[in-house]
């Protein structure tokens, strides 16, 4: 057992001075200090630093860091076909896995637990996830643009959800614009035959929504509920282009709207409504993209983001809510990834647990912790992350059986070919 | 001597993998390995990290870390005049030099060498700056809002200005909505009498710049430009209104725009017109502004912010300029703040450093250093930074001659009092 002890707790109810007691992968205890103590493996004392749920990162395409800062500031359209397309069909399972690593690593270093992930070669990405003891669940990324069979849906369902406490999958596809009516009506089948919620790409952009209005008279989101998709709940990554309508839909069927501030801010896309979200009742999360469109995986910059968009919006100071965005980047997220035991600190729940350090100056004084986090905080705050109960990662170091030097060589050695085939 | 070597520099051509000597305050020599080597005190193996110039932070109210997540999320008078004032009446010299030393230590923890400050006590900042060996430029704060005396400007102006290499003193004012035509005309007298450059708040709010349009029939800057105000130069914060009228006089004059990203957005200011500023040749800097309106103190979240609202003004993934910026956070802001040999790394040059751990995940692969900088980089990177050839954090160690501790106590006890009082 594990006990962390003399620091600050955030608990659902909000910061506490409890102490937390690990044994195994789960939280057996939170609160005061007692006379009757087992006898502990490991005693860290916090000294007054934070201990807090690890970040959910709902949305990301991990792999996706061989394409860092090699294809930024282009519009849209150049940047998909000419800069990323290309490049992804020389991906291979190799790649994937090496390229995943580095992501892995960084999530690690800031406090992300869990990912959510859409990419290719899932044999190859959830090795690694059950490797390295980091929860990865995957979302279904069929698309016709690579003349995917939509019936894949069932075989891997059952067999990436077959596959340990580290890796899901979840029934979707990529996008609306990127698949036909006879795909959406196969995953609405299955969502019925599992009683399962369906996720996908969901109004990112202008263009896109416009698109759909056009083709099938209704949103996309209108148009997914119509057939059933929605039966089971799920939800949307980006939702810039919600209407209230939409989000109505959302609110009723309990579904989960990802916002990716960083991405949809690089890619010009546009601004997540929040303000409509939150008077709809809408469950939300966070979630970072891929790191070629954003370019860093790192929640407090999400956070941050999504609060200041949220205020240039509205043109006004008072909209945004930073414990809101938190609980959405912590909690939230482990909902919508139907982590719902890694969602919180307390006795029962999964150990996965980040230590926030309120010694760098960023965190003084302390008029609002949670305030701190959202506003101030950065990953150089994060002094130990945690996942089922195991460190990975701590005070710079990466505990994950593999050298990170050794991680960035064969990544840096792939990239290289990819990029002179 | 001290030596840095096996590594890369960011030098004002671009980024080379030549060796950096430091001699004192100075850089002595940036270029290969050579046989006949000095002896060194200090070896610095970087193992392919990036020696870079310190970031000149601006614009800043340093000591305003007393506000940090202590008022957020409100409409921007209510924030001013029921938050910030009436704490602010409390300030004493005691109170300034200690939230002051919270906001050095995180420059220091951030990279930044320098900061362009504006605010009161300023025998209690620069004491600070002068015991901790940190570059401070003040620049006047002259407001009727406190019943300020316009003629302080020209004792202020020598006093300061002859208080060695880390103090300096810019001329200025608040804003043009806290001060009337006969402060203006008092800095504008002082310009020329000193030949110096005028500085202020300028075009921070929309509200501001109309009420100024209907009070003297002309922007703030072509107000200021009218009084000849600039006819050594200087420049604004903020500047987020600035119409192309006020663009082509900033850049007829010399003046520099200093981009306040981060504070714009949380106060729902706006978001400044990069692309104008950029085709009208306008000098630019990078500013954080004050901890109670961002709420950190950090170069790469602005420098982030700056491209990100970019491209969601313009509505074009393309608008943006990494590079730009990144020379605007570094060289701009030197060149603001009359800090001319302060700003680059090259043979001659103040040795104002900042070590970048280039072995953090989030700068993998390296593509492109600059961009792996502006868009991923965040404070965790930041391993040294020196100032005038004397290393003042490194390793999450500061090295100021007080424990970081002991600063956070007494921060946190007078803060504690104004709250109280």
């Amino acid at each position: 057992m594990i006990r962390f002890y003399n620091g600050l707790t955030l608990e659902p109810a909000g910061v506490t001075e409890n102490e937390v007691w690990v044994d195994g992968s789960a939280i057996s205890y939170v609160g005061p200090a007692r006379a009757d103590m087992p006898a502990f493996e490991r005693q860290v004392d916090l000294k007054g630093d934070l201990l807090m749920p690890g970040f959910k990162n709902a949305h990301t395409h991990s792999a996706m860091t061989f394409l860092r800062s090699a294809a930024d500031d282009l519009p849209l359209q150049d940047w998909l076909q000419k800069q990323v397309f290309p490049r992804e069909k020389k991906l291979d399972a190799e790649r994937v896995a090496a390229f995943t690593k580095v992501a892995f690593l960084e999530y690690l270093a800031n406090g992300i637990t869990a990912c959510f992930d859409m990419y290719f070669y899932p044999d190859a990405f959830v090795q690694v996830a059950k490797d390295w003891g980091f929860r990865a669940i995957m979302c279904e990324s069929l698309t016709s643009v690579t003349n995917d069979d939509p019936n894949r849906v069932y075989e891997r369902y059952e067999k990436y959800n077959d596959m340990g406490p580290f890796v899901g999958y979840r029934l979707g596809f990529h996008a609306e614009y990127t698949n036909g009516i006879d795909a959406f009506k196969t995953v609405a089948e299955a969502a019925h035959r599992f009683k399962a919620p369906v996720w996908c790409h969901n109004s990112e952009t202008k263009k896109e929504t416009e698109e759909c209005v056009a083709k099938y008279g209704k949103t996309p989101t209108a148009l997914f509920d119509s057939l059933g998709m929605y039966d089971y709940g799920g939800g949307g990554y980006h939702c810039v282009y919600f209407t209230p309508e939409d989000m109505d839909i959302f609110a009723k069927r309990g579904c989960t709207a990802v916002i990716n501030a960083c991405s949809n801010g690089k890619l010009a896309s546009g601004i997540f409504p929040l303000k409509l979200a939150v008077e709809k009742g809408v469950n939300l999360a966070v979630g970072t993209d891929g790191p070629a469109s954003n370019n860093a995986l790192d929640m407090f910059r999400e956070m941050y983001l999504i609060n200041i968009t949220a205020k240039l919006r509205e043109g006004d100071a008072a909209a945004g809510d930073p414990a809101l965005i938190l609980n959405a980047a912590v909690s939230g997220g482990a909902r919508a990834m139907g982590l719902n035991d890694c969602d919180a600190v307390a006795a029962g729940k999964q150990a996965d647990l980040v230590r926030i350090d309120m010694h760098r100056p960023n965190m003084r004084p302390v008029h609002n912790v949670v305030k701190n986090l959202v506003y101030s905080g950065d990953p150089s705050n994060v002094r130990m992350t945690m996942i089922a109960g195991v460190v990975r990662y701590e005070d710079g170091q990466f505990f994950v059986g593999e050298d990170p030097e050794d991680v960035y060589r064969e990544a840096e050695r792939l990239t290289k070919a990819i990029f002179e085939e």
